[in-house]
C-alpha cells in the first residue's frame, strides 16, 4: 500500500526464521531491507564524508539525532538552510528519531509529565520542552524521510508498576504524535523487559496503522539474551507488511540474530564510536589495534574485507596513526568498521533471498574467534 | 642531465621575474614545478586520505618529517614494512627533510658539535644522535625520493659571528652527507638574515654539485620582506638546472613572491593547521568559520573554487561542523585549504607558461579582501 511518505514491499520471507528481506522505497532513494544505519549524530558521521558514505560505502539511509540537531545548530535554522539532506550535502535518506533518547540520557533537570518533558541543554543550560507533537514539527523542519514518536524511555530495571505507567505515557504520546503528523511516523514499542507490558505496547500502537514500528528501551544495560526475547515477544504482533526498526542495538555477530527475529531496520553506534577507540570489528574477531602484535603487521585488517582501508594500509600502519593520534586513523577506521556493518548485513539480506539464512548465521558463529 | 634519482627539467623561464616553469621526475611520478607540497608530518596529511590526496586533490608529492617518522613507529621498522610509500599507502613522491629543524624546535637537551646533534625524544625523552650520515641513512631506509642534508637551524635573531659559526657548520655537514649519499639529496643554504653569509653558503654548496638546493632557517620570526631578500640573496647563486626548494614558508598571498624570485618547491604547515583552527583561504580573503557572520551563510566557503568542499557545503553547515568539533571539519577545511594552495601553484605555473606572471602577481594583490 502507497503512502505519500514511505512505501515498503516486502520481497522475500525466510521460510526458516522470521527474517525478511525487502525494499524501503523514499523521496530520497530506495533501500535494501534489512538495513543497517550509520549514526550521524550531530549531522556528520564522526570520521567520514558524506562522499566516502556514498561512494565508497555504499550508504542508503542515514541516522540522525534529533535532540543533537535541535540544540545546535538548531532545526529552524536547518530549514531555513533547505533542510537537513541540503545541510548536510547528503542526497539520499535520512531517519530521526524522536530525541527522547538523549533527552533521557544527556540532557540535565529534566522534567516529565503526560504532557511531555522539559530538559535543559546539555551544551548551554538553556531550557526547552518536547511534546509528541513539537518533536515531530522539528523532525518535520529537518525534513527527515522517517521520523520517529517522542517516546519515554523507561530507566533500567524497573518495576513492574512503573514500567507500565513508563509504557502508557509513550502510547499516549503516540496518539497524539500521530494525530498531529502521520507520514513516514514511527511510534516506538516500550514496556522496559516485561514480555506482557512490550506485547501490549505493540498491540496498542499497531491499532494506531503507522508507516512502521521501532522497538526501543533496548541495550540499556539488560542482558543481551534479553533484548532478544523482547524482540520476539514483540515482532509477531507488528504487521507484517511494515517495516520493523530495533533501534540503538548491535554489535556485529547480533545483526543475524535482530534480522532473523523479523528486524528490517538497525542502528547502532558501536561500529562507528569502537573505530576510533581502535576496536575494529573483523570476519574474524576483534582486532585491538593498539596491541604490540600488530606493530609490524603487514596485512589489512581483515584479510577477507573489500573495504578502501583494507585495500590500502596494514595493520602497522594503522596502529601508528592510532598511537599518534592522527585524524586519519578515524576515518580509516570507522569506514571499515561500518563497511563491516554493511557487508554483514548484505550478506544476511542474500542469503535472505536465497532462502539459507540459518547456514550464513551458523557459519558466522563458527568463524568468530576472539581475536586475530 | 640524468641521475638516477630525480631529473629536473627547466619548460619555461619567466621574461619578467625569475620564476621558471618545470618538471621535476622521480621514480614515483612527474612533478609539475612550481609546487606546493602538503605536509604529512607524522606519514599523514591530518584529516585527509591517501585517496583524496591523490585523487581528489591530484596531489603529485607529500613531504614528510624525517624526525617525526624516526622517533614513531622507526625508519627501521617502515623499512621492514617496505619503505615510506608501501607503509603509507602512497604511490606518489615524497620528500623527507633532514630532521634538523624538529630536533632544534621539539625535542629537549640537544648538544650540538660538529659531529651532529644529540637529543632527546620529545615523546618518550630517549636519546638518540643525528649525524650528516645517520641522517640521510634514516631517509635512504625510508625511501624517500628526495632527500636534504641535516643543517643547524639558527636561531633567530643571531649575531653575525654566531649565524657565520652556524652556517659553517652546515656547509661541513653537507659535504659529510653528500659524500655519503648523492643521489636526489639536497644541501641546505643558512646564514640567518645575512646576505654575505647566505651568498657564502650557497657558493660554497653549489661546489658540491648536489641534484638540488634548498633554502632552509626562514619563517622563524624574522620580517616577512627579509625573508623574501634571503631568497633573492641566495637565488641568482644556484644552478639554473636544478630545483630551488624555499622550505617551510608561505602564506597563500606570498607563494607568487617565492616562485617569482626563482623558488620551485615550497611547504608549510598553514594551509593545514590553519584549516583545522578554522582559518580558511579563500580567493578573496580569509574565512573564520566561528564567526556569528557565518551562522546561516549558504553559499560555499569561495564561490570561485572547485574543491569537493565548496562543491557540496556550506559556510553554515561547516560553521556548525567546527562548533560542534566535528573529525569532518578538519577533513573539509583541509581539503580546501590544501586545493586552494595548489590551485594557485597551478595558476602561477600557468602564467609564467603563458608568460603573463606579473599580471596575475597583480591580481592577486588587487583581488585580496581581509575577509569576505
Amino acid at each position: 500500500m502507497s503512502r505519500p511518505g514511505i512505501r515498503f514491499e516486502v520481497l522475500k520471507e525466510c521460510p526458516h526464521t522470521r527474517a525478511r528481506a525487502g525494499l524501503l522505497h523514499t523521496a530520497h532513494g530506495v533501500i535494501e531491507t534489512p538495513v543497517f544505519m550509520p549514526v550521524g549524530t550531530q549531522g556528520s558521521v564522526k570520521g567520514l564524508t558524506q562522499r566516502m558514505l556514498e561512494r565508497e560505502l555504499g550508504v542508503r539511509i542515514l541516522l540522525a539525532n534529533t535532540y543533537h540537531l535541535f540544540v545546535r545548530p538548531g532545526h529552524e535554522l536547518i530549514a531555513r538552510m533547505g533542510g537537513l539532506h541540503r545541510f548536510l550535502g547528503w542526497p539520499r535518506a535520512i531517519l530521526t528519531d524522536s530525541g527522547g533518547f538523549q533527552v533521557f540520557s544527556l540532557s540535565a533537570l529534566r522534567s516529565i509529565s503526560d504532557d511531555g518533558v522539559v530538559f535543559r541543554s546539555h551544551l548551554d543550560g538553556a531550557e526547552h520542552r518536547f511534546t509528541p507533537e513539537s518533536a515531530l514539527e522539528v523532525q518535520q523542519a529537518l525534513g527527515s524521510d522517517i521520523r520517529m514518536v517522542l517516546d519515554e524511555c523507561t530507566e533500567y530495571p524497573a518495576s513492574h508498576e512503573h514500567a507500565r505507567r513508563s509504557m502508557e505515557r509513550t502510547v499516549g504520546w503516540a496518539r497524539r504524535g500521530l494525530g498531529r503528523l502521520r507520514e513516514a511516523v514511527f511510534p516506538i514499542v516500550q514496556g522496559s523487559m516485561y514480555r506482557d507490558l512490550r506485547r501490549e505496547c505493540a498491540q496498542r500502537l499497531v491499532e494506531l496503522d503507522a508507516d512502521g514500528y521501532a522497538i526501543g528501551g533496548l541495550s540499556v544495560g539488560e542482558p543481551r539474551t534479553v533484548s532478544l526475547e523482547m524482540v520476539e515477544a514483540t515482532e509477531d504482533l507488528l504487521p507484517r507488511e511494515r517495516p520493523r526498526y530495533c533501534m540503538g542495538v548491535g554489535m556485529l555477530e547480533e545483526l543475524g540474530e535482530y534480522v532473523a527475529r523479523g528486524v528490517d531496520m538497525m542502528d547502532c553506534v558501536l561500529p562507528t564510536r569502537n573505530a576510533r577507540n581502535g576496536y575494529l570489528f573483523t570476519t574474524r574477531g576483534r582486532v585491538i589495534i593498539k596491541h604490540q602484535r600488530y606493530r609490524e603487521d603487514p596485512r589489512p585488517l581483515d584479510e577477507q574485507c573489500a573495504c578502501p582501508t583494507c585495500a590500502q594500509y596494514s595493520r602497522s600502519y594503522l596502529r601508528h596513526l592510532f598511537l599518534s593520534g592522527e585524524i586519519l586513523f578515524s576515518t580509516l577506521a570507522t569506514c571499515h568498521n561500518v563497511w563491516t556493518y554493511l557487508d554483514r548485513m548484505r550478506r544476511i539480506r542474500q542469503a535472505i533471498m536465497f532462502g539459507n539464512l540459518p547456514n550464513l548465521l551458523s557459519s558466522f558463529s563458527s568463524q568468530r574467534v576472539d581475536e586475530e
